[in-house]
């Protein structure tokens, strides 16, 4: 099996922290993992909190081992004359921006070349990336836009539930407008063949969440069930898809509703993200679904106040890498 | 104690045969309890399903004593002349609706003039009362009305949280423009107040929910929380209030953080609804805070195409009762 490329993401958070942490306490977590990454941002964090740790850089993937229990193999994509400023605990700087994205792009592309066999991202800090005129929103759209603008779908997975997100981070007041049938269409399929390449579901059933409370009732507070949504579920099941709803997001992830089905499309991002992680904080693992490869992510962001300390929890990293490791 | 009526809602749904299910498999649940309606609503829907049930109509609540363990007390405080129609269950009928909200009023009444302790209400059919001219989107700003036009907050409550919701029964598209800083302001007041006088709270910790995902992230998508609930929850806490956020929905429902709070405010009713119905469906209560009494409700909808089975589950009633046995 190729590598799975892990990247850290800001390394000023907590991305560097889970790593080590994780190769330490769980090494057999990260067997096939490399970390794409300066060796040099692993080796700091690790004398910040006093870990002895054998970190090796290689700047060829090719044909790279592992890491084994005692060493943490780092690959580093950057050029060589590309300046990667001093990494300090808790403290973003534009002068690493460059290289986060490097790592990632790098990343993506060995996936695409197939000389890796999928990426798991750590979290990045977007106002930093942002600044630094990186002008996607955030990893999924960016890896999007590297796969050839590729339609993608944001994933969250735990054991308790499966939600996919038909917009993302946007405002609330900006999401009624920007539902369409297509986009809910094109969603549902995507969701629909992932599941059955990525997870192996064969007649995957997918719920539909509605928009508005109670789905509307018939209309009377908000028509986008009726105009947009339950037209694409129509649409959808002509095609051979197994989807019900739209449903009142409300009862669809209570316990006896949320079991019947592979996975729940949401509309907005808090009533796929409100769910998932009220009932599996810390088990949750983003997927893009979409990309001609396999991408999981932590679902935590970069607590900044926490990267260097010991009050950091590496297990959403831990189960980001065996969801990768399976759907590879 | 004063009684505690039981309203059933819509006769044609399972109103009726949770109250009769509850009294004959738990009739402890229900001491003290009255059911303010006809008795033959009972007593056709014990037929329906076969039960053998002693039920006893009174006109006059003054010295009803509560129903025994064989017999179901019922106040009919309708107009000797109101006519009654039939009720087939699964059928909701506009004959029946003046009936439905006559009990109601009247169940209010009774608990604002001091001879009822509580009241606890089951499910009604929106869509036929409104037919019939009922001008309110549902039971609760009914109540608000019959107290006065009294401000008040829907709370729904389980065993693993309280959610107090900014707004209620409206589409997502005009949450946005609904949402205010001062109507923030006076629902944290009333949830504290609530939270101390009906629960014995001495200092409530509340969160509040932001409205757009990620907080807005610092207004990059969407600026609400800027405007509107940041302002709100200073303004609460300089007022002594212990209120944290506004903060990402998404996070303040994780199980650490969930349980930091006594109650958390949230802007739209799926936020509320959706965790608290995937963490404990079946056993939230519906509250109406700020009422000059207290009132409870089940959590569940008509269930038309089950009204009459035995596929009927009354533990949303039983702890209903419950809960407004401890408030009041």
């Amino acid at each position: 099996m190729n590598p799975l490329l892990v990247t850290v993401g800001e390394p000023a958070g907590i991305g560097p922290d889970c790593v080590l942490r994780l190769h330490a306490e769980h090494p057999d977590s990260m067997r096939t993992c490399v970390i794409a990454a300066p060796a040099g941002w692993l080796r700091a964090r690790a004398r910040d909190i006093g870990m002895h740790v054998d970190v090796v850089e290689h700047t060829d993937l090719a044909g790279l081992a592992a890491s084994s229990a005692s060493t943490l193999r780092c690959w580093n994509p950057l050029d060589a004359g590309a300046v990667t400023a001093p990494v300090t605990a808790g403290t973003p700087s534009a002068a690493t921006a460059r290289a986060v994205i490097g790592c990632i792009r790098a990343a993506a592309e060995a996936c695409m070349d197939g000389s890796a066999a999928a990426m798991i991202t750590g979290p990045i800090e977007k106002a930093v990336l942002k600044d630094a005129g990186f002008p996607f929103p955030g990893h999924t759209e960016y890896l999007a836009h590297l796969a050839g603008d590729s339609p993608f779908v944001m994933m969250l997975a735990s054991g308790e539930v499966r939600v996919a997100l038909l917009t993302t981070h946007m405002a609330i007041a900006e999401v009624p407008a920007t539902l369409s049938s297509p986009a809910t269409l094109q969603c549902l399929r995507i969701v629909a063949h992932d599941l059955r390449s990525r997870f192996g579901i064969g007649q995957p059933s997918i719920g539909l969440c509605a928009l508005n409370p109670h789905a509307g009732e018939q209309g009377h507070f908000g028509d986008e069930e009726i105009r947009i949504l339950a037209p694409a579920a129509e649409r959808a099941r002509t095609e051979g898809l197994d989807v019900a709803g739209p449903l009142p997001a409300d009862t669809i992830f209570s316990a006896p509703m949320r079991r019947r089905f592979d996975a729940v499309v949401c509309c907005y991002h808090d009533q796929g993200l409100i769910p998932i992680k009220a009932l599996s904080f810390g088990e949750a693992v983003n997927i893009t679904l979409g990309l001609p490869f396999v991408r999981t992510s932590v679902d935590h962001g970069t607590a900044l106040e926490r990267a260097g300390s010991d009050k950091v929890s590496y297990s959403s990293l831990q189960t980001a890498i065996a969801m990768a490791r399976r759907m590879a």
